[in-house]
């Protein structure tokens, strides 16, 4: 396979009264959260489904099924890190990461830092190479009436020098 | 030109009765198909528009509208093997391809290995060079309502040792 | 930071009757224009956070906030030229930009080679270097009824020679 392999990730999940609000790792005060099978952590399900893609390792669905009660409710983190170890088995590392958070409220600038560095810190990289920028969809769509919550992630991987 | 280049597509239709569904090159069984001027085929289109996008060789509407009488229902795989052919004339080759497809239903994982042999057949790749990811959108949306299905496509080119 | 870097951004503004709608730099004559605080050009935004994405330095709502009087009404060229001073005291260059405009309405290729210029002109690129393609979204969604727009791009940076 190539040196330099690009991916992309893409994820929705509804937004609901009750549910804890994970973003890139960080819990978000709220008055609404993600709905999903896990933490439905939207930003890491996009990066962790451009780090798959980038090798056609499949994508989260394949890997995490949500018919499997193991990965009830789990931390996606944790499944952030599991990518991280399938693409360090196939050799190869992150050079780096940009990803937009499409969301109405709240406003998640504050926790941008925190997301960053929980990231780079499962990928082992520096934060200037994860990048994550937030829009609002300006009002339209699911996303503008506060229905749910998208995010989009492309990533750049290269091989490890042997 | 540079040896690298990025390219990405996005590609949209609508579901409807009455229709063959065909996606990524494959006859997916299903009550309803993609509707369009040629197959709708939303994967293949979205392939060809990052092709053609990373070279800034216009888009799938500028090398074959849909008023011209020769795509009308054409095989997708015929205009995804143009694109090829017109990336090869500017003396690049497709490193890799990660996608994502947007549909409430079917699954189409079973599929999967199927559409990567035939992308990867037409654009003398292997299948680890073709990724195919799926996601619903949670039922939201166009998407969501099933009378939709979008696609989503990053590719990675560089020019060929002369 | 690697020599290569990858970056995306997506973009989205309301379509309403009694603005000036610009696009890609160019004042495209229609009936409706985009919704915002600058002059709400949804390409150049797009293109704009994926040049900050790659390099992971924020998004364009954190340099140049809508709370900002200074921006204003801004035509976003100053905000694109921005971006590349910001991208080029980091030592890096735009290798190849690749976008989408997603919109129903005006058809926009006769304006795609004076987009291409104007952004090509100001980031010190050939106009082969920006690809900009457009589709509709079949009728789809806030963008099919002609609420909105949206604009994605990816784009590939790389470190200047010393
Ligand atoms: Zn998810
Ligand atoms: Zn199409
Ligand atoms: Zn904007």
């Amino acid at each position: 396979m190539s040196r330099i392999r690009i991916g992309q990730g893409i994820d929705f999940h509804q937004l609901v009264e009750g549910r804890d609000f994970w973003l890139g790792g960080v819990l978000v005060p709220h008055h609404k959260g993600a709905l999903g099978h896990s933490d439905a952590d939207v930003l890491l399900h996009a990066v962790c489904d451009a780090m798959l893609g980038a090798l056609a390792l499949g994508d989260i669905g394949v890997h995490f099924p949500d018919t499997d009660n193991t990965y009830k409710n789990i931390d996606s983190k944790i499944l952030l890190a599991r990518c991280a170890q399938l693409i360090g088995e196939k050799g190869y590392q992150v050079v780096n990461i940009d990803s937009t958070l499409c969301l109405q409220a709240p406003k998640i600038k504050p926790y941008v830092p925190q997301m960053q560095a929980i990231i780079a810190g499962i990928l082992r990289v520096t934060v200037e190479d994860v990048s994550i920028k937030a829009t609002t969809t300006e009002q339209m769509g699911f996303v503008g009436r506060e229905e749910g919550v998208m995010a989009y992630a492309t990533v750049l991987l290269e091989k490890m020098a042997q």
